[in-house]
C-alpha cells in the first residue's frame, strides 16, 4: 500500500533546508515560467520547483488513468484551472506520485541526472505567476474579531456586530481582473474622499492605504446554476488554500460603500500567493472553531473539525529599511469556516467554478498584537504601530513592502504557504 | 466613399418587416449554435441572422486588413470576447462590410444562392448564446428615480438618497458565472429571511421575488491594471449595449446587505440579451442626460450628449396567460452616463477587460407606470400590479415570465434590442 504523502517520516533525497515551507508532506501546486519555458504547472519542494510538464514528458505520470488524456498539455498551462477540472482523483494521484519521486529510497528521479536537470529548477530561477485564472472571487468577513473591531470603529461600540452576522458568513463579490500574483507592486489608488469634517468629497491619493490579512481556498469542483453544495460535501469541493493580500483603500472605502458595498476601495489591486497548499495536506491541521451562538440554521450546521491550525504574520519593511512583523495571528480562529462559507455560497444555487478563488475576510486575533489590518492594529490612527527603524505608522506610506507569511506544524512537519508581498507605489499624479 | 451604415435612405434586399428590431441600420452582433453549427458569431438582420463565419469563409471579409490573421477563427467562438479584442477599427469593418453586402443594390452576396443559404438562418431555426464571457460585471445605481424610491422605501423619505449619490456613480460587483442568455429558466432562490417583525431568520423560498429593468454596456477596449479611463476617450472603451435583467430576491437582499452589499439576494441569475447593438448603431440617438447638481468632480465633468434615447419595457405573462405591459420608460433618463460610470470605475485604476458587463442599474422614469423593478411598481406590496388576466402581482410567481423590451426610433429607422425574457421556476425543495 501506498505511503500516505502526509506520513511525518517521509524524507526526500532533495536537500530540504530547516524550517523549509515545502518539506515532501507539503508539495503545493502553482503555475512558474522562465526565460525559456512557457508557463508551467509545477510542486514546490525546498528551495526548488518541480516542472510537472517536464516530469510528464520524462513519462512519470503515464500510469496515471486518472489524468486521462490531458498530459503533458495540462501541465503546460497559464494557470492550474484545466488540472483543477480534471478532479479530485487527479490531483491526489498526482500528489502522491510526486511524493513517492521525490522520496529518499526513491531512485526512479533521483538517480537519472538529465531528468534531475530538466524536472527541477531553483526557485530563484523562475518566476511564479498567478496560480488560478479566478473566473469569480468573493470575499467573506467571516472573523468575528475583525466585524466587531471595524463595527466598533465605524459605527457603536454597544452594538458592534450587526443582527445578520451570527446568522449569516457576510460576503460580497470582488474583483477578479485586478488580483495580482505575490511580488507584482500595488499602486496607491486616487480616489473620492470626504472626511466627516468635511462638506464635499475631493478627489487625490488614498491617505489611508491599508493591507487585509486573508487566506483564499480554491474551489477545484465546479457546480451546475441551480444546485447547492450540501454542507457535508462543501470541503470536496475546495483544492487548496493560499494566502491573499486584500489591499484596501479604507478612505475611499468608507465614503462609497453605502448602500451597495466596498467598490474601487478594493479592487484597485489584490495578491495572491504563488502557492495553493492542498486541503489534503492540511487535513494533520484540522482544529475546531469557535463556538456557534446561536446555533447555525440547518443548511449550515457541521459539527467535528472545520477549521485549520494555521499560524499567520504580517511584516512591514519600509524603503531602505528593515521588516518589522507587525501582527501574528492564526487562521483557526475564523467563526465561520470554508465549508460553510462555501454551502451557503451555493445555497441560492448560485453556481462556483473551478479556480474561483474564495477569500476568508481580515483575521484578526482577541490581542491589539494579532490584528489583520492596519487600520486594526493602530485603532484608526489613534495609537500608531511602531517599526524596528524607529517610525511608526497609521496607514501605508508609498514605498512600504507589506509580506505575509504562514505555516501550519505538528510533530516535526512544517507545511507552509510561502509568502504573498508587495510593495505601494506612490500614486500617479 | 462608402456610405454610412445608419443612413436612413439604406435599404437590404432581405425582407425585412415592419416594426422589426433589425433592419440594415442597426446590425446588432451575438453568438448562436444549430445541431449542425458549432457556435459562431453572428449579425441579426430582420428576421435572419447573417453567419459570420460563413460568410467569411465566402471570402466576404478577405480584404478587410483590419481583421489581421484573425479570421475567419475569430467568428467561429463561443463569445465576441476575441472579436472584441480585435479593437475598433475591426467593429466597424466588419458592420460596414455588413451593410454592404445586405445592400438592395448590392448582388455579391444576394445574387449567390448557395452563399445566401450558407450564410442566413433564420432566426428560429438557431439557439442564441450568452453574447461574451464576461469576465467582470459590475452593476450600477444610476437612476435617481430608482435610487430615490428605494431610499424612501427603505430608509428616510426626508433623505432618501444618501450623502454619496450625486457625487459618485454608485456600483458594486456583480456575480458573472450566473449571468445567463435570455430564454433561460431562472430557478426561485432559497435563502434567509427575516421579516422585521421575526426575531430569527429562516431558510427558505423567496417570497420576494422580483425583477430589474436594466441595459449593460459591453467593453470592447481593456485597460492596464493601474491605469486610468480620461472621461472624453471612456466612449472608446464600449463596443455596445445591451438589454439585462438583475434577477433580485428582496427578502435575502434586505437582510444580507449591511454592511458589505448585495449577494445572495442577486447572485442566483442575471439574463442577458442576446444582441449587442454597437454604440455606433445609437449614434443617432443620443441625448443629454439630466442636469447635474452639484456639478460632479472634474475626473467626472463632460459636456455634450452622452446618454441614449431608448424606449424600454417590461411584461408579464402568467403561466398559460396572456402577456401584461407593467412599465414603459427611457434609457435617456439616467443620471450617470456610461461614460461616467466607465471613468469612475477606472480612477483608481481598476483594469477593464473586453466583454465585461456594466450594467446601469434598475431604469426607473418619474412616473408610476414606468418604475423598473417590481419592487417599485407595487411600492413595497401596497399596490398590487393587475394584469390582463385579472390577477396582481406584488412580487413574482412561479411560473411567470418576464421579457424586457427595448428600441430606438428616428426618422423612420428603429433599431431594436430583441429581448431578455426569463420564466421563474420555483424553488428546490
Amino acid at each position: 500500500m501506498a505511503t500516505s504523502p502526509n506520513s511525518p517520516t517521509l524524507r526526500s533525497w532533495i536537500d530540504i533546508p530547516l524550517g523549509s515551507d515545502f518539506p515532501i508532506q507539503n508539495l503545493p501546486f502553482g503555475v512558474f515560467e522562465t526565460d525559456e519555458r512557457g508557463p508551467r504547472l509545477a510542486v514546490a519542494i525546498g528551495r526548488y520547483v518541480l516542472d510537472l510538464y517536464a516530469a510528464s514528458q520524462y513519462g512519470f505520470f503515464e500510469d496515471l488513468n486518472e489524468l486521462g488524456d490531458a498530459q503533458p498539455k495540462v501541465f503546460r498551462r497559464r494557470s492550474l484551472n484545466a488540472f483543477l477540472r480534471l478532479g479530485r482523483p487527479a490531483w491526489r494521484a498526482v500528489r502522491q506520485r510526486v511524493s513517492e519521486l521525490l522520496r529518499h529510497d526513491e531512485p526512479r528521479l533521483r538517480d537519472n541526472e538529465e531528468a534531475v536537470r530538466a524536472c527541477l529548477l531553483r526557485q530563484s530561477e523562475v518566476r511564479m505567476l498567478r496560480p488560478t485564472k479566478p473566473n469569480n472571487y468573493t470575499d467573506f468577513y467571516s472573523s468575528i474579531e475583525h466585524a466587531t473591531n471595524v463595527g466598533t470603529m465605524f459605527r457603536d461600540p454597544a452594538n458592534a456586530l450587526l443582527p445578520n452576522w451570527r446568522y449569516i458568513p457576510i460576503g460580497y463579490h470582488g474583483r477578479t481582473s485586478s488580483i495580482v500574483v505575490s511580488g507584482t507592486d500595488i499602486r496607491r489608488p486616487n480616489g473620492q474622499r470626504k472626511a466627516p469634517d468635511e462638506a464635499v468629497p475631493t478627489f487625490g491619493p488614498s491617505r489611508q492605504l491599508d493591507f487585509e490579512l486573508e487566506m483564499a481556498f480554491v474551489v477545484g469542483t465546479s457546480t451546475e446554476l441551480g444546485s447547492t453544495v450540501d454542507i457535508s460535501e462543501a470541503e470536496d469541493h475546495i483544492f487548496g488554500l493560499c494566502l491573499f493580500n486584500d489591499w484596501s483603500a479604507r478612505d475611499l472605502q468608507s465614503w462609497e460603500y453605502v448602500p451597495l458595498g466596498p467598490f474601487l476601495g478594493k479592487n484597485f489591486g489584490s495578491s495572491v500567493a504563488p502557492w495553493v497548499v492542498t486541503l489534503d495536506a492540511l487535513e494533520p491541521f484540522r482544529v475546531a472553531g469557535p463556538a456557534q451562538e446561536p446555533a447555525p440554521l440547518p443548511y449550515l450546521s457541521q459539527s467535528g473539525a472545520h477549521n485549520f491550525d494555521v499560524h499567520l504574520e504580517v511584516a512591514l519593511t519600509p524603503t531602505g529599511g528593515s521588516e518589522s512583523t507587525i501582527s501574528r495571528t492564526n487562521f483557526g480562529l475564523m467563526y465561520w469556516s470554508m465549508a460553510q462559507q462555501l454551502a451557503h455560497h451555493a445555497s441560492n444555487g448560485c453556481n462556483i467554478e473551478a479556480g474561483d478563488l474564495y477569500a476568508s475576510g481580515t483575521i484578526s486575533g482577541p490581542t491589539p498584537d494579532s490584528l489583520g489590518s492596519m487600520l486594526e492594529l493602530a485603532w484608526r490612527g489613534t495609537r500608531p504601530v511602531p517599526l524596528a527603524d524607529g517610525s511608526e505608522r497609521k496607514f501605508l506610506l508609498d514605498g512600504d513592502t507589506v509580506t505575509m507569511r504562514g505555516f501550519a506544524e505538528k510533530d516535526g512537519v512544517r507545511i507552509g504557504f510561502g509568502e504573498v508581498s508587495g510593495t505601494v507605489l506612490p500614486a500617479h499624479s
